[in-house]
């Protein structure tokens, strides 16, 4: 796996219990994955020498972020290396014009976008949608960075000025809630598709996802049905994860990612198979698992540093707190507003899954100390 | 951990989600463990340099198997270091003499027994008991070994002759069905204990487990209160199990150990928390986590090396038939015997259950083909 953030530590655990031989491409030895990884290989993602001397000795190249240039992975392709999911696939979750345009074109239902050089075309834009519209480069976009919801032409100005990035405008979506659907797909075409989540975001940073969403049956099944179709549509091999939004008038695709995903932590402790071990059983062509949930509901709440460094007592507390409690930590440092591990809970009680969630959440953040 | 095999493994797949730096003692770097613990440290448990360079670098001393001996345990201690179980309480995993005569002096309910040095010695206890008897080795025995089944004096005296070890003779108890039950215990006393199990031996290896037992609540509730007692009475830390022989006339103690065990790996997938990372968290004064299972029945069939040495288009196979089975590979070369992997299943029927779990062990071990 190239990376070695949280998502590859997750990996990893879930290719011991495979038997599957894992390793990961760090940038340095105290990342997340490098911690717990043997024979983590330290090199840098965009050095196309150490993306060829990682990947000669796998049989599978996956990665845990979409930060690899396509002429990277085209060159490991030449070398004979198997790249999963293959830049063809990944290039809609790198860029979100080539995805959009891709999608419309399939007519997978999506905000109103278009791209845009100037302030004059959001102004053009924003004619016909109205005022707020969100404005996004195509590519380096996470987390909330590389978006931006603007009021009006000089704000829009304000953003591209200087810019010598792609740019895409889209209508600013009035939702009833996001919506994550995450399938998996194999390179022989198998896919399984998980319950779909409702995920909350705040600061474009998710904090909580519910499994399953709180929405009506028909709903759930267009949504899976639409990842499932943008799955096959991409020709994606591992995860898929398609973030929408529900509206009064049906589903809408945000975002993709093509990889294991914050919406997707529940299924560690919740699901018969998690989204790490489906990650690697997809890439590696080996049957899919089960994506059915162990209990009805599922919720995850992610653990964000906080102001202190030290969370070693907040764990101790909420531990002893609630025996309930998954707690994952990532072996990160703490920095304020970073993610460092997510809590889990399982059960009958919806209501009293996101006391519980929240409070340790919360509680190891740093936010309460009661 | 003192020890590299399959119980270091998982416990390294816990150590992950703690976020617990884990490593491991291991006698080469091919063991189970070690080809997924980074840093791993090669060298030998029974030599105490090599213990106490291991242990240098730790907060604390766990072991994955009892055979360490007492005095490279005091060692350990005379230098400082955390040795948990200490050796107090671990000589009662590693000595069926005195562990049966601490449990005996406490009324813990047990088979007949006593010490023997003699074939004699055994007749005038089987004079009492009826033959046959079960003549055990105070130390060194597990998986069957150093168990044995006599029916005469003459088969006594073979057995004993040219031995220079202890050796302890029991009545050979007439169950209704074995049963295991697990406790976590913590330095300060904190201890939880999981759903009884029942487990089924073929050849003194453990074979399936079954969560939880299918026995009436009375004798669940008195099995659980035993461990419990016994963890208290031996001053356990970290996890003890405790597998006992169900009668006509309630449960007798027969084994203990003091690890993550064989009739816990069910708790992976089967449990809130894992034995695994239970064990962590005891022997790291943790809080312990709920031991609540996540479905009705928790089948777990162990899968021994058969035949043939590459089981993975059987691996394929089971896992294309079943999406809803856990299989949990031990990266370890396949012999015939060897516990090389384990399956569990969890839901709501248990004849479904066990006949999916014994179906894909007895197809990866070969026994089958279809």
């Amino acid at each position: 796996m190239v990376g070695a953030g949280q998502l590859a530590r997750m990996c990893a655990q879930a290719a011991i219990g495979l038997g599957v031989k894992f390793t990961v491409l760090a940038a340095d030895a105290q990342e997340s994955a490098a911690q717990v990884v043997p024979a983590t290989v330290i090199g840098n993602h965009d050095n196309v020498d150490d993306l060829l001397a990682f990947a000669r000795d796998c049989d599978v190249i996956t990665f845990d972020h979409e930060h690899v240039p396509t002429e990277h992975l085209d060159a490991l392709i030449a070398a004979g290396i198997a790249v999963r999911p293959g830049p063809h696939a990944l290039v809609n979750a790198q860029d979100k014009l080539h995805m959009r345009t891709t999608l419309s074109a399939a007519g997978i239902p999506a905000p109103l976008w278009r791209e845009v050089t100037s302030a004059e075309d959001v102004a053009d834009f924003a004619a016909t949608v109205g005022w707020p519209v969100v404005l996004k480069t195509a590519r380096g976009g996470y987390d909330g960075k590389g978006v931006m919801v603007v009021s009006s032409a000089e704000e829009a100005a304000v953003a591209l000025s200087g810019s010598n990035v792609r740019w895409l405008v889209e209508e600013k979506v009035d939702f009833t809630c996001e919506l994550a659907v995450q399938v998996a797909r194999s390179p022989h075409g198998q896919a399984a598709v998980y319950p779909v989540v409702q995920t909350i975001q705040r600061d474009g940073i998710c904090r909580e996802v519910i499994a399953p969403a709180p929405i009506d049956e028909d709903t759930a099944i267009q949504a899976q049905a639409i990842a499932l179709q943008i799955a096959q549509l991409l020709d994606v091999t591992g995860m898929l994860a398609v973030e929408m939004f529900l509206t009064t008038n049906g589903v809408v695709v945000n975002e993709l990612a093509m990889r294991p995903h914050n919406s997707g932590h529940w299924t560690i402790d919740g699901a018969v198979t998690s989204q790490f071990e489906q990650h690697l059983r997809a890439v590696l062509d080996l049957p899919l698992g089960s994506t059915a949930a162990l209990a009805p509901h599922v919720v995850m709440v992610n653990v964000l540093g906080g102001d202190h460094p030290d969370m070693y007592h907040a764990y101790l507390h909420c531990m002893a707190r609630d025996p309930g409690l998954k707690i994952h930590m990532y072996g990160k440092e703490v920095r304020p507003g970073r993610k460092v591990g997510h809590v889990t809970v399982v059960g009958d009680d919806l209501a009293d899954l996101l006391e519980r969630g929240r409070h340790a959440a919360a509680y190891l953040t740093g936010e309460i100390t009661e």
